[in-house]
């Protein structure tokens, strides 16, 4: 139990100084680590580490609260509402994810100012900016942040955005309701920056083999389970 | 010239092979290389090599014609069409790309036999079942080509589409039509995998660091200017 508060406080304080933590959500989910970061401190090396060391899908998260303000559809419900236009979403549809009933994906952005937006310089921008503007909105009329944003960035773009789930872990317990959970105990803007890592047969990488990369760079680990514990105090 | 017609021959029978080919777009344009294979060929290997060696978005990249056959919209159309019901898109279009007049990207997807999507092995399953997939529809009717497009894939997913324009060459010389250019040429199912090369410094690799990185690994190079030279004579 010492141990356990211990690793959460741990990755409280790496994430307020800009570090990065690990995320493994579950062995009954993805068994997935997600590599991941406050989106407020990303620089271009970080998306150097993410890619280089992760390797899997760069993206952000933000809270449903944001998505709501700027106006951020689900793409999957997005697609349900226009595939009477569009029929070929209608045979997309995605009814077998085979760990979770639905997809977290939001619009791909660029920063106006990234040039091809894949750089690491780009997708950095995209991504610190992205939590710059939610300092900038939090206080506006909704209609009036979804302008702001769009002033600010642009879509189709190369950075997904993941939109937690309404209750957070009551209700969906991804990656990206793990690493919004952590910011707000953090006290920190509400979007996420990361990535998945990648083993180097094909597969994830093993739970195993990401305990050893924490350690080996001095960097936090936790399973889903510990956050979902810790929120539950918290957020009494 | 002899060395010139050599490039493209080579890089012919490379991609026949399944091996990679190294395109450089044009220093007017985006300036960057992108690390690419025909799609039938891609194996789990591959993904690593992408990811490890290129670390930009991995992608597909499709004809038009195919794209037709299975109903994928650019996504910037889609986005015009229905951003009535979605005001957000309106705010968000990407009208300042700097370095062309529009977007080539479609939808994401996944195979639907995937798990995360995200793997070395879920992507490479993805793209090499699109290839596939191309073969089996490209003599039946649009309707039912997307139907079977349907069964086999879902829609959001990890792997982006990228469409080339309809007049190839003629009208965009982005990576896209270069690439589905050079398959065309070789004979190939016009479906390509790739992913942008990145450098150490925050920016695209150099061109210089391309052409040492294709010496190397015993990888063509190539320039689009030599690919549209090449297109030019063959298309005829």
């Amino acid at each position: 139990m010492g141990e356990f508060i211990k690793n959460i406080d741990k990755a409280i304080a790496d994430l307020r100084k800009g570090k990065f933590i690990l995320i493994y959500d579950d062995d009954k989910r993805e068994g997935e680590t997600d590599l991941v970061m406050a989106s407020e401190f990303v620089q271009p090396e970080s998306i150097k580490i993410m890619r280089q060391d992760g390797g899997g899908l760069i993206f952000l998260m933000t809270s449903k609260e944001i998505a709501n303000k700027l106006k951020l559809p689900f793409l999957a419900e997005m697609y349900n509402e226009i595939d009477d236009k569009y029929p070929i979403l209608k045979e997309l549809v995605p009814n077998d994810i085979p760990y979770d009933s639905k997809s977290s994906f939001s619009l791909y952005i660029n920063h106006r100012q990234t040039f091809t937006g894949i750089t690491d310089i780009d997708r950095s921008l995209t991504m610190k900016q992205f939590a710059k503007l939610i300092g900038k909105v939090k206080n506006l009329d909704d209609g009036f942040a979804a302008r702001i944003f769009g002033t600010e960035f642009r879509s189709p773009g190369h950075i997904p955005i993941c939109v937690a789930a309404n209750n957070l872990l009551e209700e969906r317990k991804g990656h990206t309701e793990l690493v919004i959970s952590m910011l707000k105990m953090a006290g920190l803007s509400p979007s996420g920056s990361g990535c998945e890592m990648m083993g180097d047969n094909g597969r994830a990488l093993t739970k195993e083999n990401a305990i050893k990369y924490a350690k080996d760079n001095n960097l936090i680990f936790l399973e889903g389970k510990e956050i979902v514990e810790a929120w539950k105090k918290w957020s009494k």
